[in-house]
């Protein structure tokens, strides 16, 4: 198996051991677990490290606190709920339209009756609200004429700054020449794909991915070849270099980290090998690394662009789904193809509002960014975790549920016979949205399966729709 | 000759004959005009109406008015300069390389040290500045988590309520339903630009045209025809009409009023004939509306769209001139395409930043946005007339140039052996910006064509580069 650098931190370590004690059935559902101090003094930590491991397993999902008694195996939905098979699509070279399936999911992510477990995106309470406002209102009126006159591509270079100097994080040394600012990451790869293609060319995707990215190949006139993903570590890369032999590929879009819908999240070792099957026949990576600092654990995984040596990675990225949605900034690092992709941000949307760019720049570089961050994937591992366990016990036996280590959507595989787009209009019915599986693919694949957004906080009301969506579920079987 | 609608009011009609005695030669260079108080007893005109035609006279460069002593005739630039003739753009069909241009441009427009006479944008202190940000400021607060939300589209409702109140002056009567906002102008008209072709169609475009336009039809793989403008009047349509008998031509793209360098607006009546010649043969029309706020004196010209019966026309509206560029906010109106361009729009930038559509909407709705128009088409009147007069003063006799109405944007023809290109060139070197001729034509015509920007307040720096420009001009003539 190749390693996954970089190392985890130790309280991961201590909580994978417990993990295993349960998962062997060594430790059993409803038992009680060594307290707090027996651990730390069986594995020789610190108590700090002992209560982050257990908060871990709690976050996973596997154990729960009783008042007064300690730590318990959760009744095992690991043991009883299996992940989904790594993906196997078709091995045809298609054409797109899931374009009418995201205006649905769209229209009623603006409805505000509807409960939220459809279109992905962070909510409002988990995000940095009145202190972003609080800095918007400052800039706005510390910028004058600067906030409303164009700030023409390649966009502010007080945000591209404070993107370069975090690059170090994402395993680069970037320099703010390098980067591009757009409007969100949507428009990051979009002009990605126009950069790298012509209408009628192939581009290998991830199976399922981003719906969004699946439009574009659509609406620019492109073809998309799906590559098969294991949950965990994302795309096959032997099936990868099976397609460049067999045909011509002329770029691939991939989500190393924490993939849309699946989570996965591609070992250091595959990125390496990723871009060197790709640089050896000069085929293009457009690298989504949106959710990459949404990490449930441990230090941020590096990007693939951290291998590439060509320039043959354009690396998109963006605050849509760790600060403000509603600012519309994202940004990219376009290798050999930064003059391209420079014009095709120009004549597309000419630039990016600059208010909002300096509003995260000072966010990014005086208003706590990094904390903000930190609290954010606890509360998305959190999120995740009550989700998982809502639908185990909401959903019929025999579901099975991705494990995402990163991100904020869970990928649910339901029982073959029932139709996810039946359930998305029975669920929408109920006000409830949620995204169904073959939104995921070119070829309508994954019909039993449905992606649920976990981005906003636990709330009666999402446990009541997860408990309305299992009825549903049966309704269909 | 087909009539102006809506009709001009009084004072416009006294400087118009006033104009004619200057131009006839009754009033001669140099001469003493009749004072206010008499031309209010000879025309029977109210004192102000006098005053302001004679302010009408003076910002069309006719009069200049001479401490304690009257008005007097100008040095008649008028006679001594003339207007461009009517273009004659190759009758090919073209595929467009105008790119690295524009990149040179707004690369220019960057630098803080260049006088700014290239990309057409209004400079900040015509703009209401500290107005915007204070609303901005208050917005951001005010509107807590729907401001870091998404509004994906059509887009802020509040907004697309006060685009829709005010259509009555375009002649339209809209509901917000029918208006979907997009990142600028550049936006609305990719998307348009995209709906209603595919690669390799034809689109008849105003020759010349704005380069930003040329550059889409590039990149989208789209080939331009050109179709020749009268300075005035715009668009032939005889022209249209010959070359959609000849050609298959997928889509129209115009800017009835104010094109884009040469100020030409489209009397109403052709308005009215552009929308039936293309209806009859189903061809979509794209409206580029950018400068139609900015009528220079009567009231706002209506759009070709309020002569559409069958939705076939795409109304393409913009803040970029009026309010902020910087906020990036635009708008379209895309008849029967409506859900096409909503798709489009959603996979090409997902949303338009919510902030900056929130505080344009605030402007709009109590911020003096009417009477800060106002002031703006005086202004942009002003400083047109300045520009015209320092040309006339500073570069050789027998160049020519428009007379525009409304925007602010200046087209100057050189002599025939100047290059524009070689101009642009040695202006740039003395850190001054121009748009050069080719940019605004596929056919790279326009060779001895020069764009001025007129958007910023006059200035001994905007004067010395007009002086500069001059010195330049004769160097290469």
């Amino acid at each position: 198996m190749p390693s996954r650098v970089p190392p985890q931190p130790l309280y991961v370590a201590v909580a994978d051991k417990l993990e295993k004690l349960i998962s062997a059935g060594t430790l059993r559902p409803g038992e009680r677990i060594p307290s707090v101090r027996r651990t730390c003094a069986q594995r020789s930590v610190s108590l700090t490290t002992a209560v982050q491991a257990y908060l871990l397993l709690e976050n996973r999902g596997l154990i729960e606190a009783r008042p007064k008694s300690g730590f318990f195996v959760r009744s095992q939905f690991r043991n009883l709920v299996q992940e989904p098979q790594p993906s196997r699509p078709t091995t045809k070279v298609l054409p797109v339209t899931v374009g009418s399936l995201q205006s649905r999911i769209f229209d009623a992510a603006r409805m505000p009756v509807v409960v939220p477990l459809g279109a992905a995106y962070p909510g409002a309470a988990n995000l940095p609200v009145a202190k972003l406002s609080r800095i918007m209102s400052v800039v706005a009126r510390a910028a004058g004429a600067a906030g409303v006159n164009y700030d023409l591509p390649p966009g502010s270079e007080k945000l591209r700054r404070e993107i370069a100097r975090r690059s170090l994080d994402r395993g680069l040394n970037l320099s703010p020449d390098e980067i591009i600012t757009t409007c969100g990451g949507t428009e990051a790869l979009a002009l990605c794909l126009r950069a790298v293609t012509r209408p009628g060319d192939v581009v290998a995707v991830e199976s399922p991915t981003y719906f969004g990215v699946l439009q574009q190949i659509e609406e620019l006139g492109l073809k998309a070849f799906e590559i098969p993903m294991h949950p965990r570590d994302g795309m096959n890369l032997d099936a990868l270099e099976q397609a460049l032999k067999q045909r011509r590929i002329a770029a691939c879009l991939a989500v190393p980290n924490f993939n849309n819908p699946l989570g996965s999240l591609m070992p250091e070792e595959n990125k390496r090998r990723l871009v060197e099957i790709l640089a050896r026949r000069d085929v293009p990576l457009i690298e989504d690394d949106i959710n990459g600092s949404l990490q449930h654990h441990g230090i941020r995984p590096r990007v693939a662009q951290a291998y590439d040596r060509h320039g043959r990675v354009l690396l998109c990225g963006s605050f849509s789904k760790t600060i403000a949605p509603g600012y519309r900034v994202g940004w990219v690092v376009p290798g050999r193809y930064y003059d391209k992709v420079k014009s095709l941000k120009t004549t597309s949307t000419l630039a990016t509002a600059t208010l909002p760019q300096l509003a995260i720049a000072e966010f990014m570089a005086n208003g706590g960014y990094d904390r903000h961050l930190r609290s954010l994937r606890e509360k998305f591992s959190v999120q995740i975790g009550q989700m998982s366990r809502a639908v185990v016990d909401a959903f019929p036996a025999g579901i099975k549920l991705t494990r995402p280590t990163g991100g904020f959507v869970l990928w649910v595989e339901l029982p073959r016979k029932v139709s996810a787009l039946k359930l998305h209009d029975l669920a929408l019915v109920e006000k409830i949205s949620i995204a169904p599986g073959p939104m995921f693919s070119a070829s309508q694949g994954f019909q039993n399966f449905i992606r649920l957004n976990c981005g906003h906080p636990w709330s009666p009301e999402i446990e009541r729709a997860v408990n309305v969506l299992g009825r549903l579920v049966r309704r269909l079987m």
